[in-house]
């Protein structure tokens, strides 16, 4: 066995964990400290609106939901590997909000040299570790806790960098963040897959796949992500009509993308019967693709037909899209997450750039700057201009992100597993008997990868 | 095959979701926009209350996860229907809601041409497709997903019609929707499934039954129920004081009603063992049967004493009335609603009867025209009248109404599952090997299930 | 078989809880009425603030998520009691709830003989009931029903008695009951494990484990629970400030716990693998770590500090506590309560007594004594002196009232299962065929069992 694929988790991972949230700590103690509203000292003192924390939490707490039940279980559809996907992402988001804390505030709202935390700095660091867990998603089954650890630092680093570009210096609008999340997200696991490509699992891997109950468990995550989206894509609406506004198209999209996935996923197949996997994943695009222009006045009309079309668009890319990319692209991508964050993350902010083309004050009425503060001194042709922009620099600098970090994951000292434990929990988790011995019965197959995890 | 059993879904289905989508954004684009305090040029100009949404989200919130999680794994309980249970019920759902925002809008809220929609749009959306999620567990494993999607389009048209004549027209008070919702998505179902009725059915199907897996996640779907249905039964009421007893009259109501399920469960056993049928349903009968009440003033023990009754009576509907009803009535009733649904929506709506009669000023003081405001120009006892009529129309409508929309689903051009494949997800599923295959093994009737399937 | 392995639940059982039902109505009509805000004629009267029952049912929710398929699912790790964790946990809590809102409205709201309920009380009911279900956790799978709803009696009533004298009489702070709970709830069930203690079911019984679906309906529980601890340590907080602090705190807390509990669960193993006993439990030892001193100015990066601390504690325990308890001292604690609930919440009431006594103008400065009403008459020293005693009543009275409840517990009327029949649901369950019986065919061993629970 090469010195790549050392699996050995005894002492480099306890250490790295260790090490990584005493230095979270450290870091905390130097810059972070309470928003006034939260502080017993000013919380009486200032312009504080505790209001908006009351009406706010319920918001965070349906994202809170979405990162660590909808996006954990989601992926426990591999029929061998739900301990890991529903543990790793536990794992990965816990530290990925300390760090998204971090870099967000020193990017945004370092004052005085400290940062002070409310409830959309929570909101936010839930947030960033979704790019992480979009990621994870692609690479599922093929790495190592280590190399997750060290993959949710360099992606959040880069997330929060480009967040700011596109925001920030761009001024981009972005609520639901199909670019800066979804987009980003797709297109930088995708170029980590690509670099640790691997010939040998290509294809043939029985434990690739699901069984009956993981498929079920799998739509707990789904459903989760489905319901409490309008939450995600509103959260940080800053004005109470658009973050109203946002709610309800994304609550069409949805319900209008739900209809499509079905019918093309019977469509498509010879036999006319659905696809778990087209129900699981691409019922959620039009949640992804309502994103950038939740907050805009596209009509409830128009959060139905954005949902309509990536309904379509994902459903053909996990059917066409992802052995293709497997097969000619050298991209393996084991959630098919280009199809349902990747391609709907693209049409989200196309949405966005026709939605600020055509916003006016016809439209808009007296809320126009409030929705755009950017025509304050734009045009909306130009407001356009700059969302394809931000479009254009978050797909690079997802593709460039994902390249270096791919590199640096392959550094042999991190470990990953062998293509034989690939999508296999039993490499780094203790799994109970029970079924999988009853499945040893029936399987020769298992009793060897089960040596093989241990050797 | 006859050709009533044709369930090629290759072609008829796909087209049909589409153009069902089409159709429905097309109606959208000309009828549907937003409520004035979601309107970006409206939200600052008039007497609208931002607040009023912020306060209603969560409850929104709590309904969208009793509809999709709630009911879907509820239905999970059959051993090879799970794909189907959960994702007909996502599908029945999205496509219901926007059909149920057209109606409702249509018959209530339809000004100068125009239906905004609120947050209470989207409420009482993902209320209207209650109904047709109740009428689905009665008949299902039995239908085709083409059947449920036509199903869906009459049960909402004639629920938002018999909703805007017990409501609207007759004005009784039914804001938990025991009557509207639930005893009509009841009896509705019922009425369907006679006239499906087929012979053939009766009792020999081994797929009508729970594997122990299967049991746990329908209790994902019990709990998800139990725990928000008080945001159920209060959501829509409009006095925040009505909301807030709603609230608690529901919560008692289904705590009580676990106690009187436990106990009936156990004591109609002859060994007195617990029955998961009963656990999973009849401890829900307390939620139904609190709804008509559910904001009238009958403190906290008539909340008890409604959850009392319902939990009995749940139970042992469960144990004796479903079999007759399947032998002497030739009404199959897959997940038992008239147990769950039918009975204690009768039992709210003689509650909601009792509770009108009961009210005066001695008791809710000068509350009573936020709570009764029907009783400016009628009596008690005339409230309590007009109550009576509206739980007798439900009950009217909902057969009549189910007796037609089930000999429509006759039509043989629908299609419909053979005998031998119902209650089995491989019919419409591309269903993974895995534990399946193990039961293959282990069960030779299971392998002529798959190729009958398939013919 | 001795009498005191009588299993029979045909009347014992039904009568019992019918009974306590009925009992609770007729208190409730003499006691329970609702608070102001939800009486219609005194709703609009008074100074009710008609906002905060807004702003809290959001939290109660959350609170309720936690009680219900939290601790329900928590429990259904074992491979054989899945119907009888998530079942046992509905019936505890709902009877529960409901004598609990007699005990604390008894003992701190009696105003003219009558209870007033608001959504505080809700809060207040499901609390009770989570220390029944800690120490439901201690003794699962080694008890009948109806010991566990006489132990849901007496552990209620102990528990409002210990409540009132903590935050009542010494008026130590609990916010997130770190002490009055979890503390409480641990060392009252380890009382009630070490009476009951059977020799026989030492180490050898087959069914105190976990197959791998369990493990993963295990994790549907961690992880409500993770997500809403931030609502429990915050629901009952009186200050907006403190509420907002006592989140922000949990949050981080949580996170940190994460990062150890990984870190010490594949240090501790000699091949460096995870274990899902600790991924399932001891991530959440922060939550309940945090819960005293949420509220207090500790800064987020002392949350992270008393996450990381008790992550490392509680996964500790569970590796080498739990065996020395069940062999020395003759406790077996069957989900670990010692490691999640006793140890983080003596560290919690730790974290308490220190952040009293640091407790000064410097650091809340006008908000010190919104934070600590306590030291209007008492010096910070003064304040962490009661604190300590606070902690010290709290374990003297779980222990004391938990040995007393367990020799109750063992009068042989109640009946409890046999050891061979332990840890499965068939003796008080109709238990699907299906799987299990597939797993009959494998293994000789359950078909005994079977035999046994029917005999």
């Amino acid at each position: 066995m090469p010195a790549s694929y050392s699996t050995n988790m005894r002492l480099k991972f306890p250490i790295l964990a260790i090490t990584l949230e005493a230095v979270i700590i450290i870091l905390f103690g130097i810059f972070i400290t309470y928003d006034d509203g939260a502080d017993a000292g000013l919380a009486f003192k200032n312009t504080t609106k505790p209001d908006l924390f009351y009406k706010i939490y319920p918001s965070f707490q349906d994202v809170h939901v979405m990162i660590f039940v909808g996006f954990g279980f989601l992926m426990t559809f591999l029929k061998r590997y739900g301990f890991s996907s529903v543990g790793f992402n536990l794992l990965i988001a816990a530290f990925g909000l300390q760090w998204g804390t971090l870099m967000q505030g020193w990017l945004h709202h370092l004052v005085n040299g400290k940062i002070k935390v409310n409830i959309f700095s929570l909101i936010n660091a839930d947030f960033s570790t979704a790019t992480v867990l979009i990621s994870f998603g692609a690479i599922l089954g093929k790495t190592s806790p280590v190399q997750l650890l060290i993959m949710t630092l360099f992606e959040i680093t880069i997330f929060a960098v480009n967040e700011h570009l596109v925001t920030g210096i761009l001024q981009a609008k972005d609520v639901g963040a199909s670019m800066t999340i979804h987009a980003f997200g797709a297109y930088f696991g995708l170029a980590v897959s690509r670099v640790l490509y691997r010939p040998g699992l290509q294809n043939d891997n029985e434990n690739e796949g699901s069984v009956y109950h993981s498929d079920l468990f799998a739509m707990i995550g789904t459903l989760f992500l489905w319901m409490f989206w309008p939450s995600f894509n509103s959260a940080i609406v800053e004005s109470p009509d658009g973050q109203y506004r946002a709610i309800i198209n994304t609550y069409y999209s949805l319900a209008a993308c739900v209809l499509t996935a079905y019918a093309l996923s019977s469509l498509l197949d010879k036999k006319g019967k659905l696809d778990m996997v087209h129900i699981q994943n691409a019922t959620l695009a039009g949640g992804v693709a309502a994103g950038t222009a939740a907050d805009m006045m596209i009509y409830p009309y128009g959060g139905l037909l954005i949902g309509f079309i990536a309904g379509i668009i994902s459903t053909v890319g996990f059917k066409y899209l992802t052995p293709i990319f497997a097969s000619k692209l050298n991209i393996h991508d084991t959630c098919g997450v280009h199809n349902l964050h990747g391609m709907p993350g693209i049409i989200g902010g196309l949405a966005g750039i026709i939605g600020a083309a055509m916003a006016s004050k016809n439209v808009y009425g007296d809320g126009l700057l409030s929705t755009f503060p950017q025509l304050k001194t734009r045009t909306a042709i130009g407001q356009a201009g700059y969302q394809a922009a931000g479009l254009g620099a978050t797909l690079a600098v997802a593709l460039i992100g994902g390249t270096i970090t791919g590199f640096i994951l392959r550094i042999p000292f991190w470990g990953q597993p062998p293509d034989q434990n690939c999508f296999d929990d039993q490499i780094y988790w203790e799994v109970p008997n029970g079924e999988n011995e009853h499945e040893d019965l029936l399987s020769s197959e298992h009793g060897k990868h089960k040596t093989n995890a241990e050797a």
